[in-house]
Formats: C-alpha cells, structure tokens, sequence
C-alpha cells in the first residue's frame, strides 16, 4: 500500500519511471493550480453525487463512479486516477476493443495538460474528435488522486461517438506513461490498456420499504484461497436450517470481501431442485473432478450480482418464495473470482446477503424462461459475425398458462454462451411488436446479470414473446449447435415476474421434420458429394454441411419459416396439456425500430476543440 | 394571365377567397414591412444568385431556385411564390409523398406570418421541429410575388429531417388556403399538393470552352399540338444532312417552348441503329399503333436532358462521335409531356440543341451499358417492400475489353421499369469496395437524367463493376421478371466514358441451370402440390410459385450464390471471345458503408422556435 500521506502533497504526480519520461520533454506533467478553468466553473456537477462506482482496472488506480439523468439524457462521470502519470484514455467501444473505440483523452504535451473527446481507428491510431461532446466540467487534485468530472450526453449524433444505450456498455482504459505532443501522436496499441463491462444507464425504481420483521441470511465463500489463475468459478454448497418455514426474498444484496473488489467479478445463488434430500457439502472450483454430481441439480437462479450492481429489490408487491414445505433446502453458491494478474494467496468470503421476511407480501415472485430450447436443431453456421436465432413463446401458451389478469415482468437475466452478442425479447400483441421486455446491443457472455426493468412489463393471454440472440462464430470452422455445452450456444432470457404461475419454461425451437428437409435439400443442391443424411445425429449432419452462402441463407430462411416445436411447461419435464408440435411461427407485421441517439436537444456550448487543464487541488 | 402591374402594387395579396378567410381571423394575412426581421439580417444570402431553377406546380406559381455549397454543405434556396394565399408548406420526402416529410412552413394564424422547421407524421399531421434547421435569411415582397430565402445543411442530425444527397430528391409542397392557429393544427391531407422531382445537389464541374468551330443542330419537336392527357410521349424522327461526316458533340441543352417548362418533363434523343437505309419521318405518340416498326431499332442514346438540369458538357478532352461512315444516320426524338391539368390546345417545339464540332477531340466519348441481362431468370417476388438484385460487369470482361490504360466514367444514366426505387453502381477492385460510380437511393422511373459524375471514375483491367437495384413490388401479385416489357423489370446503369472502346455492354445474369435447380427445391420443400416444371417457360415457372419468406429468400439466397451468364459484349449480339457461362460470382470482401448525415460542423445559432417573418418590399 502507498502512503496516503504522500499522496496528499503530491497528487497525480507520475511515478519515477514516467517522471524521467516527462522531464526528457524538459517539464513537469500536470500543473496544480487552486483555481479551476474559468469557463468551466459554471457547469458544476450535479448535487446528488455520483451512485455507482467501479474500479476499472486490476490494481484499483482508476476508479470510476457516475450518475445518470434521463431528463438531461446525459451521464456524470467522476474518474478518479489514483496514481496519475502522463495522462489517461478513458471511453466505451461496442465489445471493449481500444480500436474504434469513443475516447477522453487527458494528456500532456510537457508544458500544458489538456482534456478532449478523441475517437480511435481501426488501427488504433487516436484522433481528436470534430464536435467536443464530452464536457469537462471539473479537474481536482484529491488527497486520493486526480479527479475528473465530465458529462456526456447519451447520444450525440457525431457518428464517431458510442451511443450510450440500456444494457452493457464496455468501458475502456489506457495509461499513458510519457507525454504526447498531441492526440493524433497516441496510438492505443503501444499502452497498458483494459476493459470493463457495466451497465451504465441503471435504473431509477424507486426503492421499496424493508418492513420492520425484516431478517437476513449471508450465504459466502467460506474464507477461500482465491487461486493465482485469470478465472475461477467457485462453488459452495450450504443449506437452510431444517424446518425452515416459508419466507418472501424480498431484496439481497452483495457482501465484497475488502480488498477483493477488483477480483470479484459475479456471484450467483442457485437452488437445488425441490426434492432433492441431501446434497453434499462441497467447496471447491465448479470444474473440479471432485465436484460432487448432484451439484447438477442446483441450477435454478435464486439471486445473482455482477460487477458494478447494487442491491436487488423486489416490487413491493411481491417476494420470492424460499423455504417452506417442498423447497429447495440447499443452495449453491457460485462465485466468479477474475484474476488477471494472477495475484496468489488472497483469501476471500464474499457472497449476498438475503433480507427475507415472515410476512409474506400479497404476490409470489417467479422465474420464467423463454428463448430457445436446448436443442441440436438449432445451430448457428461457422464463420458468421452475426447470425441470429429466435426464441417464441407463443399465444397459444400464454393464453394456456397466464393468468387473465396477466402478469408484470420486473426484472431480467439475459443469457447465452461464448458466441452471444446481442439479446433482445420483444412483446407482440396481435401481430405487432409492442414493447421491448430487454435488450442488450453489447451483450456479454462475461456478464450476465439480473436487470431490473425501467418499466414494469404487462403480459397477458395471447401474448407472444420473442427472443431474438445474435451470434459471432468468426472464430469456429464448424456449426455450433444449441445444447447445455461451452461450445453449445443457449438463447435464454430469465424473467421476474409476478404473480407466480405453474408456467416455467416458454421455448421453442425448429420442428425437427422440417431441419430434415433442409439436410435433404444441402444434399441435393451442392455438387459436391456430401452426405448430411438422416441416419447421422442432427450435430452430425450440421457438421457435415459444406457452409457456404446459399446454405446459410437457406437454414437462416428455414428458421425465419419452417414451423416450431413449442416447449409450453410447468417443469423442464412436465408440458401443458396440448398440442405443440408443429406449431406456426408467430407472425410480426410491425416491428418497433432500433432505439438511435437523439441529439442533444438543448443547443449546448462545445468547445471547438481540447480544453487546457489546471487541475484545482481539494481546499478539504 | 394576370395584370403584372397589379400583383406589383399588392405582392403576395391573398387571392378574394383566401382573403375572405383570413378576414374571419379579424386581420389581413401577411404584413409588409420595408425592414426585415432584424435578427435575420446578419445572414445576407451568398453573393452569386441562383443558378438551378424549376417550377414545383403545374400552373408554374411556385418557383423554386437555389445553390449549392459543397463547403458549407448546405443547399440555398430562393422561393418564390406568385400568388400567395394563406401559406405554403415546402419540403422533401423519401418519394415525394406528403406523409413522413421534412417540411419547411410558413402560416398566418391570422395576426402575424410565420416560418418554421416542421415535419409531417404518416398521417399527414404537421408538427413543429425540436430542432429548427431551415435558415429563414430573408422574406421580400417582389413585383412576381413573396421571395422567401432560406438555407438548409445537407444533413442535420435530426431524424426527423431529410437528408439531402446525391442523386433524386423529391420535393414537395402545399398551398395554405386559410390561415392556420399553429403547425399542429395543419394536415396535409386536406391541401392542394403536389410533388417534383430533381437533382438538388449538381456537380460543381468546370464548364470546358466551346471552341471557335462549334456549330449548333436543333433536334426539336416539329410544332406538336400536345396531347390534352396526363401523360404522353412524343416521337419525332429526324436524319442527319446526307454527307455529314465525323464530328464530335461536344455539349448539348435543352429548349424548352416558353410557356411550357411545366410541360415538358423530359426529352432524349436516340440513334437508330447504323446500318438502317432510311426510317420513316414519323411524328406521333411514341405508343401509337401507326408507329412504325422500325423505330424500334432506334434506341442507342445520344442526348438526355430532364427537368431541373441544364446543359450537358463533354470533358475538354472527350466528344460524342456524331456523323461520319457508319454511323447513324437517323435520330428519334422523345420528349415526355406530363399535363395533370390537362391543359388542351398548347403547342410545343422543345428538344435539344446539339454543339458540335469537326475539329475532333483527343479521345471518342461511348457509352458502356452495365446492370442486369434483359432475362426472365432476374426476377423480384411479389409484395416485396426492398427487393435486390445485382448485376455484374466482371474482372475477366474488363481485362478483356478495357485498355491497360483504363476508361473514365465521367457521366451516368439510371434505368429500371417501374419497380426500380434504388440503384447504385459500385467499382470493386481486388475484393474491396473502392467507390461509387453512382448511386441514388431516391430513384423514380419516373425521372431518368444523364448526371455528370462529381468526379470521374477510373476503371482498370481486372476491376468489377456491381450494379444493384433495389424493386418495389408490394403492389404486385404475381414474380415480376426481367425483360423489354414496361410490367417487366430492368436494372441498368448506361455509363459514359472515354476512350471509347468495343466493350458496349457488360452485363449478367444468374445461371439457368442452377435457376432450374431452385424451381426443382421449391417443388420438393412446399408441401402443397405446385408444379414449378421444366417444361414450362421460366416466367410460367416463376408465376407458379407459391410465394412465403422461404421461397422468397431462398431465391435471394440463390442470386447472392449461384454462378452467372456474362454478356461481355462488343454489341447487343456480337460477344468477346471467351467462356462466359457458369462464371463465379464475384467475391466482395470488404464494403463500402451507406453515406449517412454529417452533422453540421460548426455550431449555428438555430432559433428555437418558429420566426415572425416581416415581409420587406424590394426597393427595386
């Protein structure tokens, strides 16, 4: 640890080694004035100060924290760079790439510090960017280190810059360790650079009372040795006490060891299905040969946290149902440890901490699943960067399964394997698309976490529901196939919802007699003499598939077409009465448009180009 | 006519009926004042007037002048209104529809005048624009009526706006009868409107010299008495001097008889085929069933001038060859009447004044034809909203036919039937997308001009040239095939170059046989009993087809993958040597993107709201 006391007299000044990089440019880096900018005082940052926080990179120098206004439409950042050499790079790009990417730079040319928006190429090469959309409002030494404060709007119609959207955003750094003459100097490729996936424009529900019978439950690791490797998934089994009677879940939020923030990167709790008797009590890597097999059988979400999440509150009408007779008695607990610079001997016992309360509120919370079913019969042709499957839940099992009075989808968790990149589920009510249920245009496999919606979603009988995955197979030379493996691809979207009904799965895939004519027609197309015949398993047959254009346009066509085999059930094996085979796609007539960025509306005054920085040191 | 002297002494007054509404509102509509609005002053309109012209209405009350500034990137506009009623709405919109346009509007509500930014919904319903882009910079009564000068950027980041590109733009505008509370209180459902269509953004190319020998041939119309129908095309043949010999065009103009520019909406000039010994002196409606046959062998361009452009100039380093030995001797004349008020009684002797000269220029202009093979292989499902098809001039042609030294593309003519909405012809070098040769994303069947390219294009041996046209057939219940015929479909880009080469055409078309292949799938995947069979003709196989996504996209599947037919052609029948047949699609790796708006570099003072527009009286 460094001492806090140094920092305070020098903040942000560069470290040794940078410092002889800046006095070759015969200067000291930055320049601590008292005074601020005096064209930039005027806009000082909001009251209310910044709700959310995360740390950026590893070792915790670069701590961002924001808050976010949707009457402005704009986000406050306050950056925090705790240990500051001769400037930073700071923005967002579609998948947390440094080319492309939507850049702040801070820099220092040897004599002056400046602060501008910049954008990289392809190349990483940066470049100032020709409308300044990023607002300096405040630089200040801190007895921490230098922060900055700056505000962008959502959208800012420069095409060059990100679209701050809902769902993931890939922020993105760089350390510049020596001065640059100007921006156009900078190439990306040459710095320390990182990523990190938040979810930026949270949303402002409002937080409901904890009622005074309020008890909590801490489910943690239990004092782990972090291993010294990138990525652990760690699993620990613990169980609620015998007799346990029914309670309602009706927030949780995470415990973060002190230390370990930056290590931390998600944590689940799953329940193990409701029968089961005993479960052995594991603690160990949830790939480990010793993993017991019953752990299995826990795979039913019950709370989940990812990186930069705050607490989890349900609707103050509602509570997850937990303990009582025919519950889950056991609990897995599974934490990702993220440990890219391979520190050893850390030890850890973060988790979530459940509030759960006697009184159970007036509606029972449940968990619907919707997507695709688990299927080879729904695969995705190699070489692809964005082919897209579609998930449906049907009128036909909305109408079966709802109740009349419908029900309120509150909450989230979007989910696929190492292809996804976009998920989305949209509400069609008689033929046309009515609203979005989520959507993340930067979807990550890396974090998946359980979103409270903006709105409260209205489903009712005859609805259908659509979930639509985008996959990137660039890197793979044969089809991937929808299944339970890595290497398998899912297309889930878990929603919360209430009042609780039977329905928990809502899915669908391909009928398997139309992939069948599909195979039949590859074979008789292509000249060449394949053989995808029906004697061979369904992976077999896509991986004998010569993958060219046509083939891929037709199964993408078959998939836009070829009716479904619906999945309408109460359990993962129990269906609703009825007939689901065979079933016609759901027909869309109207679709909602994309969400684009909306100008500014307020004709706000840009700099025309870098704004120099004196950096004011805190009077406190 | 009206008295001149009278609308001099009361410019803009509204018309008894007009005015007798606005009285209901207690008030005259507009007032006159010798100021303008001081505000507006600042911004005087560009020294050097407006050199594009054209009349919006039929009755030629609405003139519509402007420039434009490629550095600004903004379009002036100077519009002049002859008889002012209560307002005008002027604007632009994807096809000329009133729905869905970017509209500029100036309404009374009875007190004052107004001029605002407004856009209109799909139901026609006007509303004001958060953002206000159209630059009111003066309003002046004049003795020819109300001159309204405003500016508007090319694009503006608004998505409400239009943006305004190379290619067709559709214009639009309304008449005010009466005045109007505000913008919202307008739709444009109840108004008298109208549309017309132009090329807003015209090359800036520089005018080459016409040089001292230049002479001049008039090919006009001979006193036509035109037709009182909407719609009627005039064919006149006339026959160069017996002897002529070689000479160069080397610029060409239209004239229009005076009184008629509302009339004549385009005019073209073919050549008949060399070889013909004599072609009768027809003059008629081009459809008439007294039209002789032989005026089918007339179909060469020569000269195409269509509303709203001017002259047409050779590169100082290139002309037409016209005259000489075996060449054409006959030329057909079209000039396209359109008379929505079916004026009755006008006489008209417009056509084109052709400069020529003997001393010939250092290289032969020609005309290359590319796009689609007039084939019913090509061929668009029904109800389709966006439908491509591609037509391609390959490598293995160009290598062939061009010079090692290349050809410059210096000019370009459209052509589709009357699905056509989009073309764009795009040059590929290596794989790679490199440039537009033309591309209008605004194209009407309606309005096929020879537009001088911005910039010449250089194409070299081994280079690709795609042309794709995007059909509109949602009207249509039955495949639209290509071929001659005006319900059938064409997809052509005539290119003009120097030096002129063999190479008169390079076109495609898919493959027969593999055509054959997708008629045999689609009998064998669609369980209904069709018979799309050999035997038949393709446009009876196409008509067979019972259309749904998948047919339809396997189709579009089977154009982006199956081989293709090259014509690489010296003339409509005569084809370099060569295998032409089963030729590999060109391979397109990386593309070009879609032009989108830039938005306005610099930050304009835009007013927020609508301006009160004070009328000046010109001193004059």
């Amino acid at each position: 640890m460094q001492d806090p006391s140094r920092q305070r007299c020098r903040p942000g000044l560069p470290s040794p080694n940078a410092r002889e990089a800046a006095s070759m440019y015969g200067t000291v880096v930055a320049v601590f004035l008292v005074i601020l900018v005096a064209a930039l005082q005027g806009s000082a940052p909001p009251e209310s100060p910044f709700p959310y926080r995360i740390l950026l990179d590893p070792q915790g120098t670069l701590e961002l924290s924001w808050n976010v206004s949707y009457t402005q439409e704009a986000v406050h950042f306050r950056l925090l760079v705790r240990e500051l050499k001769a400037g930073i790079l700071f923005g967002m790009s579609d998948r947390g790439e440094m080319e492309n990417a939507d850049l702040v730079v801070l820099w220092t040319n040897g004599d002056s510090a400046y602060f501008a928006d910049a954008w990289s190429d392809q190349e990483g090469q940066v470049h100032l960017d020709s409308q300044q959309d990023y607002q300096l409002l405040q630089a200040q030494g801190t007895p921490e280190g230098l922060a900055l404060l700056f505000k962008r709007p959502f959208g800012t119609c420069d095409p060059k810059d990100y679209f701050i959207e809902d769902g993931t955003v890939h922020l993105v750094y760089g350390i510049l360790e020596q001065p640059f003459p100007s921006v156009e100097a900078i190439n990306t490729s040459g710095l320390q650079t990182g990523l990190q996936r938040v979810q930026l424009l949270k949303p402002e529900v409002p937080v409901p009372e904890v009622p005074a019978d309020t008890r909590t439950m801490e489910i943690r690791a239990p004092d782990v040795l972090i291993p010294g490797q990138e990525t652990t998934y760690w699993c620990y089994i613990s169980e609620l006490p015998q007799g346990f009677s029914r309670h309602h879940i009706i927030m949780y939020e995470p415990i973060i060891t002190k230390g370990n923030e930056a290590l931390v990167h998600h944590i689940e709790i799953f329940q193990c299905t409701g029968g089961l008797e005993n479960v052995p009590h594991f603690s160990g890597a949830c790939d480990s040969r010793m993993k017991p097999e019953r752990l299995n059988y826990c795979r039913h979400v019950l709370a989940a946290w990812a990186l930069g999440a705050k607490a989890f509150y349900y609707p103050e009408e509602a509570g997850l149902p937990f303990g009582g007779p025919g519950s889950a008695r056991f609990l897995r607990l599974e934490v990702h440890y993220h440990n890219p610079l391979k520190i050893q001997g850390r030890r850890d016992s973060s988790g979530i901490r459940l509030y759960y309360t006697a009184t159970l509120r007036r509606f029972d919370a449940g968990i619907l699943e919707l997507g695709l079913v688990y299927t080879p019969v729904m695969a995705i042709p190699p070489r692809e960067p964005a082919f897209v499957l579609r998930g449906y839940c049907t009128d036909k099992c909305t109408q079966l399964a709802l109740p009349s009075s419908g029900i309120q989808i509150f909450a989230s968790q979007l989910h696929t394997h190492l292809t996804g990149r976009k998920v989305v589920t949209v509400l069609v009510r008689d033929g046309q698309e009515l609203e979005v249920v989520n959507r993340d245009n930067h979807y990550s496999p890396h974090f998946q976490e359980i979103r409270m919606l903006k709105k409260a979603v209205s489903v009712f009988q005859g609805d259908v529901l659509i979930t639509s995955c985008t996959y990137n197979t660039e890197d793979r030379k044969l089809a991937t196939v929808g299944g339970f493996g890595i290497l398998e691809e899912m297309c889930v979207n878990y929603v919360h919802y209430y009042p609780q009904t039977q329905l928990e799965l809502c899915k669908s895939a391909v009928d398997a007699g139309f992939l069948q004519k599909y195979f039949h027609l590859v074979d008789r197309f292509n000249s060449e003499e394949v053989c995808t015949c029906p004697q061979a398993s369904v992976p077999q047959q896509f991986a004998a598939v010569p993958w060219n254009s046509f083939n891929r346009d037709v199964l993408a066509a078959l998939y836009g077409f070829a009716p479904i085999s619906m999945h309408c059930n109460m359990s993962s094996a129990v269906r609703f009465r009825g007939e689901w085979d065979l079933q016609p796609l759901p027909e869309v007539l109207s679709t909602l448009e994309e969400p684009t960025p909306r100008c500014p509306a307020s004709q706000v005054q840009r700099p025309a180009g870098p704004t120099v920085v004196s950096i004011g040191r805190s009077s406190g």
